[in-house]
């Protein structure tokens, strides 16, 4: 029977290396994973023993949709906290993930048809769910010139090419690590403002910064012009499989996220919202940080061996924990370059091509989210593996 | 900014109502909530300590986007046991709810413009997931004729009048409650794959049935011919806030949905997902029978002062936790009527209007969810209520 065109999203290619990984390490080889985008400390304690706690005492039946009022009040504190904006909770929305999120943005803004522009290299989703909507996405090719994020002048030239709806940035970015400065970010915001482009910023790894230089604006500033924020507790507070996010919405977008999350999630997970406001706490700041100190450790110890690695050039890693680097002088493609890393150096990371279609077989992402000593040893490897190429 | 077209879902009435008995309960007002599709329970223990365990000793990141092989495992069994079914766990996708699996089996089934029937009245969602997604939804009128199910014969004609690429249906159905005969659902589910017509089969309500002569036949005998079937933790095992559902797939749509599902959600809820594998032990399923024989007999305290209640006709109700009745007789539509009954008496149900559009003036939905003494009490002030009018 018919299956839709829509749902013709391409493979990643990570899920190959990912399957062919976890074939060796069943097969006993000691396989060292530097693929996935996430923390491998897991929730702190203190959102822990507040869900513990919840269990026992708590019907967790269905939330509001926009999510539980305590978790909504927490998040416009941060607000405050981090960056000194004053953000109602009337405009916090509380989503399944960061996936959930973007899902109801792209649903209120676009319509089948409208244009969105997003930077290439880039996180894959966002096309993807886009195309499935309906909408068409608009790649901006971005560069070391503009540390991988786009500009005002490609959104003039999308402009007026064939018209632009939208347009999503993330800073940090995925796979690059790159940041936006504020006033980029405020640039971008305004041209988006004055030619009725709807802005939504990816902040997901707000927190995960490891530069003075490129401080993280956040377009919550901004949503008095029309943009929309886009966090998850994912990342920084290392809660992924709890899948919880937020977003940070324009009055014009209250009610359509509040009436589309009813119909389309009912509402996000209630444990994991009402122990989320723990995140909050100055335990759950701590041992966030702490996670943070550990990335930044792994970080130094790849920096500091970059000449020896060989990935030249690679992307300012600024923030998240990505390393994206250039092996083109290996000669390899980036798909065949992770696989026989992987079989031949059992090191696990991720091919470029799906990140970035166009130059992506000559970049490969390694992330140092993974403990200091893995990412250390699977340095070594891969030097050491590079002398047998 | 422009908001979406799509974006423009109508809202719930029942919004109003719980917004309003909200606000009266702070009042300290007695307000008796008959409202709310959930169990009043929660999960049962065995699922909430294996989740405290779990707390203790997972990590909680992202799982497969299809869900952890333990839960897909477990929920094979279950085919078995309950249905003699045999379904293969690769066929069977974990989802964020019923609501994730809805949403990614339209994207999967469905492209913009297609058209899509379901029964009028019924749950709201559907639709409003189908419209935000660009198909065009056509209602089958459905009455007591044929307890409020939809028949080859309308099929045929929906067919002929326009086309048609697919049919939700539901049973028991939400808001009435009536179910489709075994061999009802087989004529359905072969004019549907005779037609290339994608069934969905909406089996949220499935051990939540009060009737021997209607027995629950599942949609997952006919996923050969291309039938889908979506099911919940949220009803039977009481666990609506955890928000846990699966989908049974037919062959050709396994990997769109895992690859729109690594896009789209990238995985459900972790933890649920771990602990919903104690849903199917004895101790789940004890609970889960136990819930249903207070819904038992709250149905039937409901049921034997019917007359007294005065709502006629009502559907039969053969599952799930609803009783949907006909109050035209009191000159009030529902809308009116709900309103009065919780000022007036307080006592919050809903009006029918948020599930059919066109008779949904005459028709209201009391949940029966809730603890006997509640409904019972709620029936007494009903009934003292009418003799105001």
């Amino acid at each position: 029977m018919k299956v839709s065109r829509r749902s013709h999203v391409p493979p990643f290619a990570v899920m190959e290396v990912l399957a062919a990984a976890n074939a060796r390490r069943a097969a006993g080889e000691d396989v060292l994973n530097l693929c996935a985008g996430e923390p491998s400390t897991g929730a702190s304690d203190v959102v822990r023993e507040r869900a513990a706690e919840l269990l026992r005492t708590a019907d967790l039946g269905y939330t509001e949709a926009m999510g539980v009022p305590a978790l909504r009040a927490e998040i416009a504190g941060h607000y405050r906290r981090w960056y000194d904006v004053e953000v109602d909770p009337a405009r916090i929305a509380v989503t399944t993930g960061s996936s959930g999120g973007f899902l109801l943005t792209f649903l209120a803004a676009f319509d089948v048809g409208d244009r969105v522009a997003l930077a290439r290299p880039g996180y894959p989703a966002y096309k993807n769910i886009l195309a499935a909507l309906g909408c068409e996405v608009v790649e901006l090719d971005c560069g070391p010139e503009t540390r991988y994020q786009p500009t005002v002048s490609q959104l003039q030239e999308a402009y007026y090419g064939g018209g632009l709806d939208g347009l999503v940035v993330a800073s940090p970015a995925n796979p690059t690590g790159t940041m936006i400065t504020p006033s980029e970010l405020a640039a971008v915001a305004e041209w988006c403002a004055e030619h009725e482009v709807r802005l939504i910023s990816d902040e997901i790894y707000h927190g995960i910064a490891y530069s003075d230089e490129v401080s993280q604006a956040t377009a919550a500033t901004y949503t008095d012009r029309g943009a929309v924020v886009v966090n998850s507790f994912s990342k920084y507070w290392a809660m992924t499989g709890w899948r919880l996010g937020w977003l940070v919405l324009p009055d014009e977008l209250v009610a359509p996220v509040d009436a589309l999350a009813g119909n389309v999630a009912l509402s996000p997970p209630a444990l994991a919202q009402h122990a989320g406001v723990a995140a909050f706490s100055p335990e759950g700041y701590a041992a966030a940080a702490a996670n943070v100190a550990r990335y930044a450790a792994s970080r130094e110890r790849l920096l500091d061996r970059l000449d020896e690695l060989g990935w030249r050039p690679v992307a300012p890693a600024d923030g998240a924990f990505y390393l994206y680097g250039n092996i083109d002088w290996t000669g390899l493609d980036s798909v065949t370059y992770c696989e026989r890393l992987l079989a031949e150096a059992n090191v696990a990371i991720t091919p470029g091509t799906d990140f970035d279609g166009v130059r992506g077989r000559d970049w490969v992402r390694l992330s140092f989210a993974a403990a200091p000593d893995v990412v250390a040893r699977a340095t070594d490897r891969i030097v050491a593996w590079h002398k047998t190429l």
